[in-house]
């Protein structure tokens, strides 16, 4: 079970949310909590926009825990969206190719959960991605297949459709192939300005999802933290798990929605795929 | 916590106790037991005999659990002696030169525990190591440190002396410096024919230490098992965890005491720095 | 430009080819000769024969020149038949699953050269592999999707018709494509018996490719050497550059031939897509 | 032979000096030049500054050229000030402990050369290192010694008196110890606002270092060049090898002298040891 949180919002170092806090994400690397039995040592992977239209990568196949060059670049890089995530492998090498989040163009995707039965659909799944967008796939994980059905499938024009076609098209991929439940999956994506975060499984039994709080709710909750005083009313955090201990910080996404992260009012809709 | 083992009898894959059996040294290292609050993913180290005096080291930063060239050698390397041991650091760096066993000549060593208070201490213990000896330490460990103390005070000509000697120095050298209880260890240390395991801790209250019960006897406790049935009579295994879900396989190493592994008779005695 | 080498006769530590000699596969990857303008530290692997009939494999992405694992596996490793590569990426990514050599079964192929356009014939070529072989695709290497159309066409009944197959259906793929010369390749492939050593190009000008000279000519030849007189007289090397510097010690393989390295007379033969 | 620069002017991105430009600092790394007969493929490092006083680093034992991370970062990262560093290991393990420029503090040090007979030396160097500092070396080089000698000789207060002092003492414990010629140097140290290089060697004949020309002048001779128009005329790059072909670029620096680049007018000293 992989872990990972997006963040929009007023800038930030990367470390306030990777490093610092009790139950950070790094933290959650090393502890299994919530039930996980397994630890997220096989590698991670930190997208963040900048100056430019195009995030930048910094992906490494050692734990999160003990890369020094991971705790460098998040004290020293601050970024208002980013995308952080850390892996357990399901099978597939630990290589910096099948790390995620991976790009295209502007784009950043991240995933937690499976396509099961993958090595048996990959073959298929590979041959409906768009031959034109075929030669950038670079690792073996149905986390970037999938990724590259959803821009085959009209990502970068209409996520929320394209999303719902890819999970539709491997639903009916692998129940041809004799698999009950083929997808689970919670998922991150985002064009540099909007972040849509998927909840979705074949079962309708999902891996957990959370969206932070509006900030105006937490700050009139928390008034004494200055450290929520100073993020602007639009920040958000998405998250595989909730970090920190601050009460009435999280909510949990429904099962089959989709959260959007937007300029203005944020968007929950329900999710059906296609 | 580290966690390690040694073997010595008749020449195994190296895999048979590092990766096939249930609860292997990697699936220790994966899953935490025993109350262990942290994983062991911060490398891990393989030393072997073969034809030569000198052991061969295989030692990595990455995770023991996903380390593919691992899984390889220890499928393809028999050993009638070796070493494996999996790092959790205690803060010193990643690095291969910090990962166990160390070798010296025909000499290996690996630790489990930690010298407290070691940064401060660290530059009073170097300047205690032989002259010729010094040169060789190429990382930052207390546990290398330890064992260049051992060699410059005779673990080539009497391993038991030489460790007594050196436990009770850093005993003295840390008290000096205020530290109640400087040592706490279980170390493993060859030749390549004998070897000796020690428990020992300043507080008295060390990491455990399990011998594997005489061959002989586990054979007659479990005359249907045809793998024990292969093994000569001399073999032992030394864990800092027990492997495996054989009754009567193993026993604990009392308190501040150091077994002797080697042909003929095996020996428990009581350790005591000096 | 890679560079590779295979081994077949009598066994011998794998460091007299590797590490030992002057010129040898390790220098080689350090200093750069012949005209070679780049130097080869994206990687190495190494395959070789033990007790069982699948090879073991260990291979790096760092530079082999400083990789200490390897000088240990090397000398503590001894083997009648291996296979060592070292690469010089000509574009993909550099990871484990990119570095030769490649395993199948008992089956072991390497590659020096590449296929030209392969980014934009990838998918055509992924295409043609046997769907059962293709999830045994783990990396992203034009060398390792050439080893899949081979064992696809044959290669484990008649692997020369098989590598002529494989080259005659990339030629063609790449003229479709409008690639002039789509081949520029030395291969090696084993099944841990016979060695299959290829030398190819489209363009009929291709990489070097050397065959050691029969044993008993070259211990007539240098009757004072002790090492040459300890190998077996069907022992023989083939390598993509000379190793050492050993007079009338290698013969350049012509183009368009395989050569095969096996029990009783070796054969060198006319190759032919198809 | 290492190879490094050191860059103080106007922001711009590392990419600028790193990777752009032909004859960039890992173009170097890849491509021997100037006579240097291997390749700078054992690691390499960069400490940049940015809002903080303090500085950050990302370091790796990759070599520079096959490494993405590195990539993404000289492109997402401007700085006003930095050292970047490629490593040719002159026998030290390959660690990121070992690799430059390392920190103390808001001081970043780098070193070509060495310290030759180090082995013998180390312990008799690494003694006179002041207490307080003995904790934070943290790997095994030559470099890092002398780094900790300066610190302990002054280099806060008194840079170049420091590394005169410095280079007396290892001159002097060396040839205590009968060796020649004991230093071979170039080393940049910084406080994040200064920058002082150092040529020097007890055999007087030092490895490489230039300065770039003063921008006015150099803008004056390339009015064309809209790339030199941004930079402001205090910017100025110190390299042990000119990057680049612009004429006029580069001057180097005499033996046994240190460049000060500064706010104001910079300095050109002669530097003798004490």
């Amino acid at each position: 079970m992989c872990r990972w949180l997006a963040y929009s919002g007023s800038p930030i170092p990367l470390e306030e949310l990777l490093v610092k806090r009790d139950r950070s994400l790094i933290d959650q690397s090393l502890h299994a909590r919530q039930g996980a039995t397994t630890t997220n040592g096989d590698g991670f992977g930190v997208g963040w926009y900048g100056d430019a239209e195009t995030p930048w990568l910094y992906r490494s196949t050692h734990p999160a825990w003990n890369d020094r060059n991971l705790r460098e670049l998040a004290a020293g890089i601050s970024s208002r969206l980013f995308f952080a995530h850390i892996r357990a492998s399901t099978g597939t090498a630990i290589q910096q190719t099948n790390t995620h989040p991976f790009r295209h163009g502007r784009w950043l995707w991240m995933h937690n959960g499976l396509i099961r039965g993958f090595p048996r659909l990959r073959r298929e799944l590979l041959l409906a991605v768009d031959d034109s967008l075929f030669e950038s796939i670079e690792g073996t994980t149905d986390s970037e297949a999938m990724f590259h059905l959803a821009l085959t499938f009209g990502l970068e024009s209409d996520p929320v459709a394209a999303v719902e076609r890819t999970v539709g098209f491997v639903e009916e991929t692998g129940r041809r192939q004799g698999i009950e439940h083929p997808v689970q999956m919670t998922v991150a994506t985002t064009d540099g300005r909007t972040v849509w975060a998927f909840r979705y499984s074949s079962e309708g039994d999902s891996r957990s999802l959370y969206f932070s709080t509006r900030m105006d709710t937490l700050k009139a909750l928390h008034p004494e933290s200055t450290e929520l005083a100073q993020l602007s009313d639009e920040t958000r955090v998405v998250v595989s798990e909730p970090l920190g201990d601050l009460p009435g910080a999280w909510n949990e996404v429904p099962e089959s929605h989709v959260g959007i992260v937007q300029p203005g009012a944020d968007e929950l809709r329900p999710f059906a795929p296609r």
